[in-house]
């Protein structure tokens, strides 16, 4: 068992610059090596569900526009069933149950864990690739697309009632954090109008984002961008690249912002 | 706009035990108000996918067993999928697409965010409720759960291979620092069998709460434990309640654990 509690003698900075990077040049070439997950090969799953090419921007303004009433996970998926309903891609997205993943919503049910934006589009990829190693691959891609773009990039077809000002670059998948910046940077708080806007737009450059790989894949020509699994081999658990955003003594301070109990 | 940014003049303690409980006996009698999302009322979903009462234990017993093809998401879900063909509960879950969301493993592809054991549950308690209330309820209680039980409890049916010996409460929903706790009390590696057991048995685990509740629900019983969107309220941001484990000075050091790649 290679175990090495190294919490004690190193500085916290050390240790999650250490732990990050130093072995991953050499782990990544075992990465078929996963312990107890070994056996987790590709599997074709009996999805019945088919894909036609869409235009990006037509399923990022879809879910754009339903954020208000399905929040982020959920919206996502309209703006693909929407639009694969248009180019008739197959009757079984006629009564697709939309709604039925609208728990994933605020890093599911408001948990600030995973944002609902990348599990909406993951329902939307699982179903349609029926290949979980392609899944897993985009799945990742869209990850790290979220993390490391500054969103939201959307502006939609008329303009809205609220207008935002700032992009910002969360770093993470995680809800809380990326919401948390962007409130920073907007000066605005959680249950404000401007924050629900935003979060609308990214649900559309994420939708857009999943077309684009999507489109490609129905090609035949999509390459994943990122090695699958990469942070798993870097750090040696399941984690993300923002250590700092948590570790460390650089942990912002918390923008407090009460509930305006008065709208 | 109610935007008070308190981070300077006060620790990052005050910071949290203000910014997590002082306001939120009276926001949360407005649950009702939540800015640009107060139109997401209830929507019936068109899933046809039917219901009847499970064997917990039964379902947990099959989660575990998938756990080292198919990891934590699509375990659980192949725990409900198994149980409902042997029930006989409709013939639509012969075919249904159980590989199709093994993306939400490991915080979504490894990534460490929302354990993939509750949006697995959450996508059987979408489909079979067709209700987005009683599954956000379900979901938000299932997180609670999650968070606040020490696991994984769940013994196998047979002897496993690997024996493990602690249990951790997570404190969180989330994937990295869920196993990292108890990581860190077993005294193993993320890439060691002992690991892959217990993140099996936490699946046993959810998937066994889970069944509960939808059996609950079936007789007309079930009653939320928690309120939905409490965290919402009380933090006034899409959170959870261990503040403490990402801000302030008392996040725990890293067990640094490198791959084995000797395996």
């Amino acid at each position: 068992m290679n175990t090495d509690v190294k919490s004690n003698g190193l500085s916290r900075r050390e240790i999650i610059i250490n732990g990050g990077m130093a072995v991953a040049g050499a782990a990544i070439a075992s990465l078929g090596v996963l312990g107890g997950a070994k056996n987790a090969g590709a599997y074709a799953s009996a999805s019945i569900y088919k894909y036609k090419k869409l235009d990006p921007r037509a399923v990022g303004q879809v879910a754009y526009e339903n954020y208000a009433k399905r929040w982020c996970a959920s919206s996502v998926i309209a703006g693909f069933v929407e639009a694969l309903k248009k180019e008739q891609a197959g009757a079984e997205w006629n009564d697709f149950p939309i709604d039925a993943y609208r728990w994933a919503h605020g890093g599911m049910a408001g948990w600030g864990a995973l944002c609902g934006t990348m599990p909406g589009a993951g329902v939307i990829i699982g179903l349609v690739t029926k290949d979980t190693d392609t899944a897993e691959a985009m799945v990742n891609d869209l990850a790290f697309y979220y993390a490391y773009t500054e969103l939201p990039s959307f502006t939609p077809a008329k303009p809205p009632k609220t207008e935002i000002h700032h992009m910002t670059m969360a770093g993470t998948p995680i809800c809380h954090i990326s919401i948390g910046k962007w409130m920073r940077a907007e000066g605005v708080d959680f249950l404000s109008d401007a924050r629900a806007e935003r979060c609308a737009r990214v649900a559309a450059n994420v939708a857009m984002e999943a077309t684009g790989m999507l489109n490609d894949w129905a090609d035949g020509k999509y390459v994943p961008k990122h090695k699958p699994l990469y942070n798993v081999i870097a750090n040696g658990i399941t984690s993300q690249n923002n250590c700092g955003d948590c570790h460390g003594h650089d942990v912002p301070g918390v923008v407090q912002t009460y509930p305006s109990l008065d709208k």
